[in-house]
C-alpha cells in the first residue's frame, strides 16, 4: 500500500523539485509552512513557532478523551478557576512587591539628593542622582542582555502575538519571568521616563504561563496534576487572565484590566473568557486593596505614607457645559496627531537602537548608559531654568515640600518659593501625574514649564523605549499627554470652565488614543485611575476624536513593534485586495504528502530537509486522509514502534500511546530530528500514521478567496488550514496555508501589482519623512 | 450535461423517497435546512429564518465587487459611521421622550391620589388609582396584540436570538418599534411590576435595524444610498450597536451599555465593533446629559424636578474591612439561589400564560386585566399594614413627602408620621430603587415591611412578566434585590459596618447576577447607576458567587424565554456529547442536489415541495460546485432569463444582474415560489445556475465531530455547512448542516442513549419541583 502509488516526491524517497512538479498531478506547492525565521531585539534570530487551538482529532485523542472519567472533568474545571484565583494572587503579590520596591529605592534616591540640595551641595546631588540612575540602569541592562533578552521592552507585544498565534521563544520562562520583575523595578527606580505597566502586563502573562506548564520543568518544579493545561487553548485562557491581572495590579483597574485583554491583548474571545477574566481581575482588586491598607500605617517604608504609587486621583471637580466640548474636540485633534506623530519617531528610534543593539553586548550597555546620564542631566538641569515662585497662601499642603511627595518641590529656590518645573521633573513619573491631575493648582504651573516637560518627556519617552531593559511605554504616554492637557488648559486660560487638571486628564486621553488606539479599556482605566465618574462623555470624546484622527496615519504602537519585530501578527480586519485573490493564488512551493503506512525513512528524509510542521497524510485511492504534525512524527520515532511490514495499528496505538506523550513541550524541551539516530533496519520498516492523524483538519477549495480564508483560519485560530481542488483527477490536497501567507509582505511579494492598487487600505503616508529619518 | 448523470432524484423530476436513497449512492439525507416552524407567543405559528454571516462568493457578487469604485468604498464607510451617529442620536431622543412621558403620567396619577387621600377620600383614591392603572395596562395589551404582537415582552431576548442568526420575523419592522415604545410608556406608567430597560433595549435595536434597511418599505420611507447594508453582516453589526445604545438610554450607562452588548447580546464581536458600539453609546450618553440639563430648570413637567428617573444614586458611602466579607459572601450565595428560583418560576408561569394567550384574544386581555387590578390592589391595600412611624428630625428632606418623590411617603398616617411600605410601594420603581439604595436610612424602614416589599415584587414581577404587552425584567429584578439586600443589611444590623444603602445594591449585584448570569456588564452598570467606583471589589464579589451558586441550578433567564419562544439558539459552550458524535451521526433526511445548469421544471419542483433554504450544486465528473441559496433560485425564476439548451451563462449573468437584485428582502417582502407560474414551455427550459451559486461554501468532512464543527458553525456565523464525504466514489456532497442539526433537542433526539450518558451537563435538576408545577 505505502509504494502503491507514486503521485509524491516523499512516497518515492526523492523529495526534490524535479518529481514534484509531476506535470500530471498539477500538484500545487507550498514553501510557508516553515517555520520562520525572525529577529528578536538582543537575541540571534530563532524560529518562531504558531500555536494551534484547532481541536485535534485523532484516534489516541479521541480514546483519551472518551476515557476520561467524570470525575476527571470536574477536577479539570475546578482546577482551572484555582489557577485563575492563584494567578490573581500572585500577580497582585508581585505587583505589590514592584510598588514597594520602585517607591522605596526611587524615594530614598530623591530623599538623600533633597537634604543635600537643602545643604546647597548642588554638585555632590547631581553626581548622586546621576550615578544612582546609571547604576540602576546598568543592572537593568546587564541582567537583560545576558540572562533573558526576551525580557527586554514592554512585553505587550510579545503578550499580544502570543494570544494571537505566535509563540516566541521563551517569552514565559521563569527566567524572562525574574528578570522581568527585577529589571523592572531598577529601570522604574533609575528616573527614566519608562512605564512599569506594559512589563506588569507581562509578567502577569507569564505567571499564568508557567502556572498552565504546572511550573517549570527546568527548574524541577514541575505539578502532574497540570498536565490538563498542556495545550495551547487552555494556556491561552489563562494567559489572558494573566494579562488582565497585570493591568489591574498596574493601575489598580480591576475592570479596566478586563476590558484591556478583551480590546487590546485577545484575539479570540468566549463569554465564558471574560468571567474568568472578572474573577481574576477580582481576586487582584481585593487583595491589592488589603495590602494597601495593611501600609496605610507606615510599616512598608516609603510606600503608601505619600501614596507615591497608584493614582488616587480622586479629586477632579467636574463641571461642564456644551461651549466647553469645542476645545476638548481641539484637545482630542493635536493628540491624534501628536500620537501618531509619537508612534512613528518611536519605530524609527527603535529601529535604529535595534541596529545598535545587534552589534554586540558593549553597544547595547554603552546605549543604555548614554540614555541614563542624558535623562539625569535634563532632570536635573532643566529646573535650574524655571524660575522660582513664591508659595500660595491657601495650600492645604506644605510649601515648599520639603522630602519626595508633593505638589511644591523646593529644588534651588529659596524658603517659601517652590520651583514648579522641579515639583515634575525630580520625582517619579506617578507623583508627576498626581500633580498634573489634581484639581485646584491652575496658578500651580508656569506654561513655559510645562511646555518644556512636555517636550523633554515626548522625546525622553521615546529615546528610553529601545533600551535592552524590561521597560512600558504606557505611563510615560500618561505623564507626557497630561503635561500636553495642562499646557492647552493654559493656554485656553479662562476662556473655559474646566480646569486644568481635568484637561490634563482629557490630554493624558488623547495622547493614549492617539498613540494606543484603545477605546472602552482606556475610557475604563481612566475612569478607575480618576474615579470620577462623570468625566465620562469628556474623556469618550477626547478618545474617538484622537483615535479617529491618529488611524488616518499609521498603526497602533503595538501593532508596530510587532511589525517591527518581525512577528506575524494575523490582522482581523481584511485588506481590499484579499477579496480579489483566491487561495490558490498564495500557496507556493513544494508539498510533502504522507501515505497512511509511512517508511521511517520517507519521514526522516522529510523532517531533516524541510521545516514545514504539517503534513498531509493520502490514501489510496488518491484521497486526504487527514494532517499530521511534526511534534507528533517526532514522538512517534523516538518511541520506535517500527513494524517491518506495514500494517494498520489501530488497537495498539491506543494502547501504547496516551494523548500525554503528545503533550506540547515547553520551549528547549523539544526533540529535534537532527538529534535522532536510525538504523539501516529501521529505516526500512514502517509506521501507521492513521492513528495519530487529525482525521477531521478544516479545508478551503482553492477558488476561495483570501478574505474568506483569513476569516475562517483568524475566526477558529488555525495554524494550518488545507486547500483541496476544485477539480478531480488531482491530488486531494493542494497545498497548506499557514498564517505566513496571510502576511501582506507575502502576498504583495507575490503580485506587486496590488501594491498600488485602489485595494490597498486609505491611510496617509509619511512617505516624505520616512526618507528623512531613515 | 444536465442530464448527463442520474445520481439525484431532482435531476430526473421524481424527488421522491425512493430514488434518493439509491444504495448506489450511499447518500445521506438532510431534513435540518427547512424552515422550521415555531410558536411566538400572540400570534400564529410562523416561520423563522436564519441569518447568514458568511461571504458569499458567487460570481456576480465578484463582478460587483470589483466594480466598486474608491469613492464608494469611502461612501460605504462614512455612512455606516454616519448611521451609528443617527442611531445614537435617535435611541437618545426616543430615551429621553419615554422617561419623559413616564415620569408625566405616572406622576400625575400619583400626585392626584396623594391629594385625594389628603382629603381623606381613600376609596375615590383607590378607584381612580386602579381605573387609572386598568386602563394603561390595557392600552398597551390591546395594541400589542391588535397591532404588533412581535412587541410583546422584553424584546431582549429575540434581539439576542437575532445576533445569533435567528431572524423572527417582524422584530424590526417599523410597526413593531411605535408599538414598543407606546406600549412601554404606558405599561410602565400603569403601576405594573415592569421594567423599561428591556423594551428599550429592543427599541434601540430596532432604530438600528430600520436605519440599515434605509427605513421601511411599506411606509415609503426607502432611502437607496442604504442599500449597501441590505445584507446580514452589515445590519448584525449596526443592531449590535443599536441594543448597546438602548441600555446606555436605560441606565444613563455609557460603557454598561457596550459590555452589556457584548457579553449578553453578541454573538460575534470584532474590535472594530467595539469601537463603533463605543461611539453610539457615547453619543448617547453626551446627548442625554444635554437634555437632562434642559429639564433641570422645571420645563419638563413633572420630570426632572425629583429625578424619578434615572437614578442619580452618588450618595453610597463606602467604608468595608474585612470582617465585611463574610455577609457580603452570604448575599451573593443566598441572591444565587434566589435568582436561579426566580428563573425557574418565571419560566412555569410563563409557559402557562403562553396557553391562556394563545386561546385568543379575549383570554390575553382579561389576563392583562387581571395582574394590573390585582397590582393595583396589593399596591394600594399593603401599605395599609404598616405601622406609622414619626418623622426622624434631622432629615434634609421634607417629612412626610407631599407629592411624589422622595423617602417619606405619608399615605394613611397622621402629620408629622410617614408610612415606609407605602414608599416604596407607591412610588414608580424608579423612585423605590433610589429610596433603598440611598444612605443615611438606616432607620427609616422597618423589617417586616421590607420583607413584606420582597416577597411582593418577588411573585409580582414573575406574574407581570407574561403578559402582551412590551415589558421589561430587568428593573424589577433590580428593585427585588434590593429590597432583599436592604432586608439582609437590616437582619444582620449594627454587626457590620456597611450601611443599609450600600446592602440593597450589593443586594441588587445578587440578585441580579443570579437571575441575568452577567458579569463584568452588570458591575459596570451597577457602577455607573451608583456612580462610587469604590464599590467595584464587593459587586464584583458578589456578581461571582451569586452567578457560580445560579449556574449550578439553571440557564440564565433571557437564554430560559428563548427556549420557551423556540428560538434555534447556537450556544458558544460544546455540550460534551457532542465530541462523541461525528457530522455523520446527525445529518438525516433527503438532499436534494442541484446540477451547474438545471432544468426549470427540477428547481419549481424541488423548491415547491421542500422548504430548504440551500442547496448544493454539483457538476459532472461527480464534483460539488457550491451551493445556492433558494432566495437567489427565486431571484432567478423572477427573472425568466432561461435558455432553450443547457447553456454556460457567465458574461450575461454578470451583465443582467447585480448583487442588489439578491440582497436580502425585507420580512414579507419576499417573494415565494407558491405565487409564481410558469407556462409548459418555460419549465422545459434550462438556467445556468453557476454564476449565482457561492463557489467557495465551508466544507466539513463527514468524520469531523460535531464539536469541532460546531466551532466552525459558531465561529463564522454560518447557516449553511456542506459536509463532504471521507471516502471517495460517492456523492461528492454527504448533507447540509444548518443551526437546527446543532440543537440539544435535535441530537438527542437522534441518539436517545446519550439523554443520561455522563456527557450531559453537570448541573443540579428541579426535577421535583417540576413535577410539582407542571
Amino acid at each position: 500500500m505505502p509504494n502503491g502509488f507514486s503521485f509524491t516526491s516523499v512516497t518515492n524517497g526523492l523529495p526534490d523539485e524535479e518529481s514534484v512538479t509531476a506535470p500530471l498531478l498539477h500538484l500545487r506547492r507550498s514553501a510557508s509552512n516553515t517555520t520562520s525565521q525572525i529577529a528578536i531585539v538582543g537575541s540571534n534570530p530563532c524560529p518562531i513557532e504558531s500555536l494551534d487551538y484547532e481541536i485535534i482529532e485523532n484516534d489516541v485523542f479521541k480514546q483519551d478523551w472518551r476515557s476520561r472519567s467524570t470525575f476527571e472533568i470536574l477536577q479539570f474545571l475546578s482546577l482551572k478557576w484555582i489557577l485563575c484565583f492563584v494567578i490573581g494572587i500572585v500577580v497582585s503579590l508581585v505587583g505589590f512587591f514592584n510598588n514597594l520596591a520602585i517607591e522605596n529605592i526611587a524615594g530614598e534616591k530623591f530623599v538623600i539628593t533633597s537634604n543635600m540640595m537643602l545643604a546647597n551641595r548642588y554638585l555632590a546631588a547631581f553626581l548622586i542622582f546621576a550615578a544612582a540612575n546609571l547604576v540602576l540602569t546598568l543592572f537593568a541592562c546587564l541582567i537583560t542582555t545576558l540572562i533573558a533578552p526576551e525580557a527586554a521592552g514592554s512585553g505587550i507585544p510579545e503578550v499580544k502575538a502570543y494570544l494571537n498565534g505566535v509563540d516566541a521563544p521563551a517569552i514565559f520562562s521563569f527566567r524572562t519571568l525574574l528578570i522581568k520583575i527585577v529589571g523592572s523595578i531598577a529601570a522604574v527606580s533609575s528616573s527614566l521616563n519608562v512605564g512599569k505597566a506594559g512589563p506588569m502586563v507581562h509578567t502577569g502573562a507569564c505567571i499564568a504561563g508557567l502556572a498552565s506548564q504546572g511550573g517549570s520543568k527546568k527548574y524541577g518544579l514541575k505539578w502532574r496534576l497540570l498536565r490538563f493545561f498542556n495545550n495551547d487553548r487552555d494556556r491561552r485562557d489563562l494567559v489572558t487572565c494573566g494579562s488582565a491581572a497585570g493591568i489591574a495590579a498596574a493601575f489598580r483597574a480591576p475592570v479596566g484590566g478586563v476590558l484591556f485583554a478583551l480590546e487590546e491583548m485577545a484575539s479570540w474571545w468566549r463569554s465564558s473568557l471574560l468571567w474568568r477574566a472578572f474573577f481574576t481581575t477580582a481576586v487582584v482588586a481585593v487583595l491589592l486593596r488589603g495590602l494597601t491598607d495593611t501600609c496605610l500605617s507606615g510599616k512598608c517604608g516609603l510606600f503608601g505614607t505619600g501614596g507615591l504609587i497608584m493614582f488616587d486621583v480622586t479629586s477632579v471637580d467636574v463641571t461642564y457645559h456644551l461651549k466647553d466640548v469645542p476645545p476638548v474636540l481641539l484637545l482630542g485633534v493635536i493628540g491624534g496627531i501628536a500620537g501618531s506623530f509619537y508612534n512613528f519617531l518611536l519605530g524609527k528610534v527603535h529601529r535604529l537602537y535595534n541596529l545598535i543593539n545587534e552589534k554586540g553586548i558593549a553597544y547595547t550597555i554603552v546605549l543604555a548608559c548614554t540614555v541614563s546620564i542624558l535623562t539625569s542631566c535634563l532632570l536635573f538641569g532643566l529646573p535650574w531654568f524655571a524660575s522660582c515662585r513664591p508659595c500660595p497662601a491657601d495650600t492645604s499642603e506644605p510649601c515648599p515640600t520639603i522630602g519626595r511627595s508633593g505638589n511644591y518641590k523646593k529644588f534651588q529656590c529659596h524658603p517659601g518659593h517652590y520651583n514648579d518645573l522641579a515639583s515634575l521633573f525630580f520625582n517619579t513619573n506617578d507623583d508627576a501625574i498626581k500633580n498634573l491631575f489634581s484639581k485646584d493648582t491652575d496658578n500651580e504651573f508656569q506654561p513655559t514649564s510645562v511646555l518644556m516637560f512636555f517636550i523633554t518627556c515626548f522625546f525622553l519617552s521615546i529615546f528610553s523605549y529601545g533600551i535592552v531593559a524590561p521597560v512600558g511605554i504606557f505611563i510615560p504616554v500618561i505623564v507626557t499627554g497630561a503635561s500636553f492637557g495642562r499646557l492647552v488648559g493654559l493656554l485656553i486660560g479662562s476662556n473655559s470652565n474646566l480646569n486644568h487638571g481635568l484637561f490634563a486628564v482629557l490630554g493624558a486621553a488623547s495622547l493614549l488614543g492617539g498613540s494606543m488606539r484603545m477605546t472602552v479599556s482606556l475610557c475604563v482605566i481612566l475612569l478607575e485611575l480618576t474615579n470620577n465618574l462623570l468625566l465620562l462623555p469628556l474623556i469618550m470624546l477626547v478618545l474617538l476624536v484622537s483615535k479617529t484622527v491618529a488611524d488616518a496615519f499609521n498603526n497602533n504602537i503595538y501593532d508596530q513593534i510587532m511589525t517591527l519585530k518581525g512577528f506575524p501578527y494575523l490582522e482581523t480586519h481584511v485588506e481590499p485586495y484579499m477579496r480579489q485573490l483566491t487561495v490558490g493564488d498564495v500557496v507556493s512551493g513544494p508539498l510533502h504528502v504522507f501515505n497512511g503506512i509511512e517508511r521511517v525513512a520517507n519521514i526522516v528524509h522529510v523532517l531533516r530537509t524541510t521545516g514545514h510542521n504539517g503534513f498531509p497524510v493520502v490514501n489510496e485511492p488518491p484521497i486526504l486522509y487527514g494532517l499530521i504534525l511534526r511534534s507528533h512524527l517526532i514522538t512517534l520515532l523516538k518511541k520506535k514502534n517500527f513494524y517491518v511490514t506495514p500494517t494498520l495499528t489501530y488497537v495498539d496505538a491506543v494502547e501504547q500511546y496516551s494523548s500525554s506523550d503528545f503533550a506540547k513541550q515547553g520551549y528547549g524541551n523539544a526533540e529535534k530530528i537532527e538529534d535522532m539516530e536510525f538504523t539501516e533496519e529501521e529505516m526500512e520498516m514502517y509506521i501507521d500514521l492513521h492513528p495519530f492523524t487529525n482525521a477531521s483538519p478544516y479545508t478551503v477549495v482553492e477558488t476561495m478567496s483570501l478574505a474568506k480564508a483569513l476569516t475562517l483560519f483568524r475566526g477558529i485560530g488555525l495554524r494550518h488550514l488545507l486547500v483541496v481542488p476544485k477539480t478531480s483527477g488531482r491530488l486531494p490536497v493542494v497545498g497548506i496555508l499557514t498564517r505566513h501567507d496571510f502576511m501582506p509582505e507575502h502576498i504583495l511579494g507575490l503580485h506587486p501589482m496590488l501594491v498600488r492598487s485602489k485595494w490597498k487600505r486609505l491611510r496617509f503616508r509619511f512617505s516624505h519623512w520616512n526618507r528623512i529619518f531613515s
